[in-house]
Formats: C-alpha cells, structure tokens, sequence
C-alpha cells in the first residue's frame, strides 16, 4: 500500500526523550527552528520547571502537544502499589491538562513474579479505574503495545492484539491505542489490526523511529528512520487509510544520537521524517 | 497447571552451544560426567572432526541426540540463493542421519530489505522443498519460533502461531515445531498454541532456560532456569499434558557462563533443571 510522500512538518512532533541531553526549554527552542511545532513531553522533562510552568512555555512558543508521556505501570505485587499506581496516573492526566496533552500514552507495565495473564488483569483494572479522571480531564488514554523484549520489566501488553482486547473490554471513547512501529513492526497482524481499531476509533497515537538490524542494545539503540528495516511507509498508509490524521511523533532512544549536537540532530530527524517515512 | 518434579536426569539434554568453549569432545565427557545423555548438537561443533566421526563419537559414548542445530535460514534476495539454501538444508539432514539426530532445528531466517510477509512465504517453500529429502532420511524438521527481537536478522517466523500455519499449510508428519520458552514465553496464546500442536502432532522440541529480568544483551545474555522470569514449570506442565514426552533440551547462550569452569556450569545447569523446572 502507498499514500503521498510526507512534504511539510505540519505533521511531525518529536518526543523530548529523542533529544534526552536537552531540556525542555532547549527541547521547544530548538524544535521549532527546525520548524517543527509538535512535541511530545515526557514527565522527567517538565519536573525542574513544574507542570504549570511547562504548560506557559508551550503554549507561548505556540507548541502542540499531542502526548504526555508516560502514565501507567498499573502492575504491583499488592492493592496498596496498585492504588499508588492509580493515583499517580491521575495525577499524570492532571499534567497532561495543564500542558495541554492531548492525551496520555501509557506504558501499562509489567512485575515478574506476576505472571503476565494476572497482570494484563490488574492493567485493564487500573486503566477502568482512571476512565473517569480522564474523561472529567478531556484527556485521552493511549495504551502503548511494547514490544515482547519488554514483557519482563515495563509492559505486560506486547501486541496491538492486547491493547485492543483490553480496549473491547472497556469500551470508552477516550481510551485507545499508540501504535510505535518500533515494538509492532513484526507482528504479522498489524494491518488488519490498525484497520480494525480504525474501525473501532481506537488509533490514538502513531510512532516513528527505526529497528536496526544490528541493534546493540535493548533500549538505547533505536535508527532514525530510513537506517533499519521497518516498513515504515507501508505502515504509515495503513494507519492513514485507517483514517487517522494525528501527529507523525517521532521517538528515537539512542545513545549514539544523544552523543551528537542536538541541533544537528534535530535536522537530520526532519530530513529523514521527510524522506524515509 | 501443575506436573510432576523432576527427579533424574534421563530427559535432560544439553545444547552444545550452551558450553561454547567445549570441543565436542568434551561436551560428551563433560555431559556424561554430570549424568547427562542427551546432547544437541551445533553444526560448527562437528566441523572439526566432521558428521561421520561425531556420529562415532556420539555413539560410542551412548549419547543420544535429540537436536542437530540449526537448519534453516530459507530467506534470500534471490532464486539462485534460495536454491542454495534448500541444498544446505538437504546437507544437513544428511548430517543428521550420520550424527544420528532425530530432528533438526530450523531457524528460518530473514533478510531485509525483504519484507517479513515474503519471507513468511519463501520460508514454506523452502521447508516444502526439502520434506522429500527429510522423509528419506526419517529425520524430522522443527521450526523454531524465534522471539521477536529477533525478526530483522534471524527469524521471521516468531510465534508459534506462525509456526502453526507453515505446519498446516505443508502438513506432513516430520514437519513440526520446537518450542523454546526463551523465544514464546511472553505470547498470550501460548498455551492453546501448544494445546493445538499436542493435537496436530507437531511439538517435536522442547528447550529451557530463562529470561533475566534485566536482561543485557539481546543474544548471549540468557539465564539458567530459575534465574529469570519465564514460568518454565506451567509451561512444561503444558507441554506434557499435550503429550510431549521428548528430552527438555537446555540451550542458553550467556557471555557470563562460558566465562566460567564449564564443569562446574553443567553441574550448575544440573541442579537448576533439577530444581527449577
């Protein structure tokens, strides 16, 4: 499948984590003399300033935000950890409010020894229970599938498959599904699962980076798009055919580009948002 | 679910490749020594002394040899590559039979910029193309669903269910599966995946280890059994209960064990296969 090659950045949002050495100052100035008005704000990145503050410095350097990233980790050993875990996730939809997120990309979480059948129970039941903060907030909910190396330590959801079950289960408008080609890309029913939750009105979310096939390490070597083997394209089709219109985000973890001038970096992300998705 | 303990070792076989530093002749020796009988045995072991001198060898000792690994790697750019991997398939059956191993293990391969779907195919075309040579032989196939990091370079079948239908689409009784918890313990579908290959006779292989919840390198960082966070038991109890009777191959590939005496590492693998699967 085709769709029009990318020409402008009116799409383009980019993750603060992709640029981990900046701040979030720096992340919003050096974004949008690319000409890139979309970021994508990690938590960490808003704690020296304060929610309030970061919510000032978007709005007046003209951002937009499609994501705050990220709430979940809903998974713990006892009720008390998982009520912890429902409250901070409150507490992140408030934050997404008073930066202006559109919404809230959880990574939902895992904690061996729980097995994962138990705790995809305990994700689905601590997302039910902060439907309503959502909703009151205007704050959507994204549930991020990671990919299967990360079913160990950060999410017991590894395929859009299981983010739209626990979707069907709780069937809300303001809950649904990023989709980062990075952790699907090899899922052999992704295109009928992304036309589904199309269907289904769950396509919340859409992430960019790249899988190099010589990938050294498990978190911290991500490509910029075009350097890995993803179907980026073909995907980015499916999902527009699916009818979604949101922000392109990309999200890169690398330590080789975190080694690099930020500025420069940034150019190359634009070039290859341009050319290779 | 639940199944027996273990209590000896006479279904124990271990992986050449778990004891790297080892010649095969000392993986036989070593093996023995600890009670194990039950040998994998990695292609580029026989090399130095080749099939015909290992069978001897193997024999000799009383060894028996449930796995020659690994065939495979059926995905090329090309007609004249495919051809040559079907004929080093062929050669490694015939490996087999001089080794006298009941089954090899096919890691099927991917090679980018081909896409997954493509090799999906030329992945069952090339197992269709040795079936013959395999019945000939009385050897049998069993395709190992790698885990999904391992989708750009090595696997593009990784999950049983993709497993299933190269088995279904091909149907022939010496074609199966090799079910690595490594690679499939994190799939929400594993259990009815492996309740469905006890009924289509097609759970050949059976390999242990375990998932090092800070896991630090993608290939040569696996745990010995009880280590991680994989549910080795219920999986095994799944395994038995569809009628698997097999040896429970250990194969793990860690910097950190073949960084030490590998003597005192099988007596190492010994006691965790006795104690914690």
């Amino acid at each position: 499948m085709q769709t029009s090659p990318l020409t402008n950045l009116s799409r383009c949002a980019i993750h603060t984590q992709t640029t981990k050495p900046w701040s979030l100052a720096q992340c919003i100035d050096g974004y949008s003399r690319a000409g890139v008005m979309g970021i994508s704000v990690w938590r960490h990145a808003i704690e020296p300033v304060g929610a309030r503050q970061a919510g000032k410095m978007l709005r007046d350097a003209g951002m937009r935000v499609p994501s705050l990233v990220r709430g979940g980790f809903f998974v713990a050993p006892d009720a008390p950890g998982r009520q912890a875990a429902i409250d901070a996730n409150r507490a992140c939809i408030d934050q997404a409010t008073e930066i202006g997120a559109e919404m809230v990309v959880l990574v939902v979480g895992a904690a061996p020894p729980i097995l994962l059948e138990d705790a995809r129970k305990q994700v689905a039941d601590g997302i039910g229970a902060v439907l309503d903060h959502a909703q009151a907030a205007g704050v959507r909910l994204a549930i991020e599938p990671l990919h299967p190396m990360y079913a160990a330590d950060k999410s017991c959801i590894n395929r859009m498959t299981d983010a739209r079950r626990i979707c069907e289960q709780l069937r809300h408008p303001l809950l649904g599904i990023a989709v980062d080609v990075y952790h699907v890309w090899w899922d052999p029913d992704l295109c009928q699962e992304i036309e589904l939750a199309g269907r289904q009105r769950t396509l919340f979310g859409f992430h960019v980076c790249d899988w190099r096939i010589d990938t050294r390490h498990l978190l911290t070597d991500r490509g910029l798009m075009g350097e890995g083997c993803i179907p980026i394209h073909a995907i980015r089709a499916w999902v527009e055919q699916a009818g979604f219109d949101g922000f392109n985000e990309v999200e890169i973890f690398s330590e080789q580009y975190w080694a690099m001038d930020q500025q420069e970096y940034v150019q190359r992300i634009c070039e290859a948002y341009l050319g290779n998705i």
